[in-house]
């Protein structure tokens, strides 16, 4: 668990985009971005005081955490001073990089002498259970892709913020780096042990009161060979009482997998649907979100409207219309 | 990659059933196995010559496999006697023990002091891809199961074994620990991180000869919570072109999970096809191996006859009935 609230770190971010962990935090977290700490060069802003490591220390932030893309692939000297200065300051640090801040002797050195963590959301902390497939209190819900990357996280994030809007009890539960930064906690799904992948997710998604709602981050796909095993366990794990089917329509193949058509919505209704009755039988098929960001507003309109006729299921694209009919769907359970 | 031959390390086994690794390879692969070395006390017997480690050697053992489990999970000062002194000796150690050799601090210095191999077979030796999905030269069988433990590895090897014996080119592929020790490769399929899965069994089953079998050992079962992640993967990443359906027919429940019905072979069959379609859509599902141990050999074959009619597929008990016509299933496809 990253103890929060967080200073972003921003780095010397070539452009907007690469800071897209940062906006992330900002746009879905806010409560836990006090500020942001930008070097010479840097290219993004996210529209955050901009403060020093003791102005943040001073206005409650615990963590430094880096939300911008590395260049190259190294954790730069000009990093590293800023890194070392925060946990000298009292900063915990927490990255999703690819290379680990494990792996840098000094800050290693500076933290265990300071005390602080150093967080590496890609690598697993916990060691988790082998899954029991005992039936859990509370209800959860789970985003399941026809692909990767349709907007799952997307869709689970933005329901989890309705549901808070209109004071209903959820909390979204992160399967991946970005999800885990986001929130200060989560599962890295992808990295955990084979045999133990169905057991995170138990262990994330624990009993709680019957009327609460785990909105669970969903990774891979069903229909995706490289990562289908991992979309299995989440299923079997979550023992999902609600799925909400996620689509991104102009997709021309399975995302990496050329010679892969994607499948229908229908085809991966009925798998979804056969796979999570095994862990809860009562599980049921509640809505479909779309990723409607390479058609028209008006294109998109229509294609939801004929999707909702076509499956007898609510359709939305959450970015632009919103989530709140996928949110009725879970109300009216 | 284990090297082979082996001298087999029964140690201070209480009973036979506790060196039925050390069983296995000598049923599957007795070229693999020169003799067995055996401690004051031991109770198993494998029916191999007796050999001290000097005359193993010279026998030309090149790896002394751990073949027995040890009491309480720890690797005894008697034990670790001999172990030295194998290296010493110029020969390799492989296990399977929950408890690694590379943790025990002193075969570590003597191995690295006589520059011998530690294998611990339940640990990732290899940095795997993650899968593609490109199609693969030559052809694959999977055995997946309605449940765990119902006879998949055995059905494997007992198929290995009969292609061989008729020339038809065949190669067992491992993916547990008991399987690697006995062919001396393999992949530890449940300790794999789990965005590289798909892509180790790929990696075991590459390109070959088009008239060439791999038969592939599985894991874990679609219908198990626990572990179904992990069979999913076996199923894309293997790209089956053959899958064997493998059951117990008096197992109550799915194992470890009571409140878990064991699905039908008619479950199984649908299911594992439909997955088995999206890697390699020209799949079949060739015959059925049934786990009798429980029955009456009347019964046995009385189930088997109506299995036969009833799911329109070869059926038999592999190790009471031969697995014969599960291999004239493959040579007819």
């Amino acid at each position: 668990m990253i103890e929060t609230p967080y200073l972003l770190f921003l780095g010397d971010a070539p452009d907007q985009l690469a800071a897209k962990v940062a906006q992330g935090i900002k746009d879905w977290r806010p409560e836990n971005a006090v500020g942001q700490f930008r070097m010479d060069g840097c290219k993004a802003d996210l529209g955050l005081p901009d403060l020093g490591l003791a102005e943040a220390r001073a206005a409650g932030a615990k963590t430094l955490v880096i939300g911008v893309a590395n260049r190259g692939g190294v954790i730069s000297q000009e990093w590293k001073k800023v890194l070392v200065t925060a946990l000298e300051e009292g900063f915990d640090l927490a990255s999703g990089l690819h290379n680990l801040l494990r792996d840098e002797p000094d800050l290693v050195a500076v933290a265990q002498a300071t005390g602080r963590k150093l967080h590496d959301v890609r690598v697993p902390e916990v060691d988790y259970p082998i899954a029991n497939g005992v039936k859990r209190k509370g209800k959860r819900c789970l985003a399941v892709g026809t692909d990767c990357s349709v907007g799952k996280m997307y869709t689970a994030l933005a329901m989890d913020a309705e549901m808070r809007a209109r004071g209903m009890k959820a909390t979204f539960r992160a399967t991946g780096q970005t999800g885990i930064l986001i929130t200060g906690d989560g599962i890295p799904l992808d990295a955990v042990i084979a045999d133990f992948m169905a057991g995170s997710v138990e262990w994330l998604t624990p009993d709680n009161d019957a009327d609460h709602w785990d909105l669970i981050e969903g990774q891979g796909s069903l229909f995706h060979v490289s990562y289908s095993g991992v979309t299995m366990a989440l299923i079997h794990g979550g023992q999902p009482d609600a799925l909400i089917l996620c689509h991104e329509p102009t997709r021309p193949h399975m995302r990496g997998l050329p010679t892969y058509q994607v499948p229908t919505l229908e085809e991966l209704r009925a798998l979804a649907l056969q796979l999570a009755r095994v862990a809860n039988p009562e599980c049921q098929v509640v809505g479909i979100s779309v990723n409607t960001q390479h058609m028209s507003e008006a294109d998109a309109a229509a294609y939801l409207v004929s999707l909702e006729t076509e499956m007898g299921l609510p359709a939305t694209d959450p970015f632009r219309f919103g989530s709140g009919k996928l949110v009725d769907a879970l109300a009216a359970m």
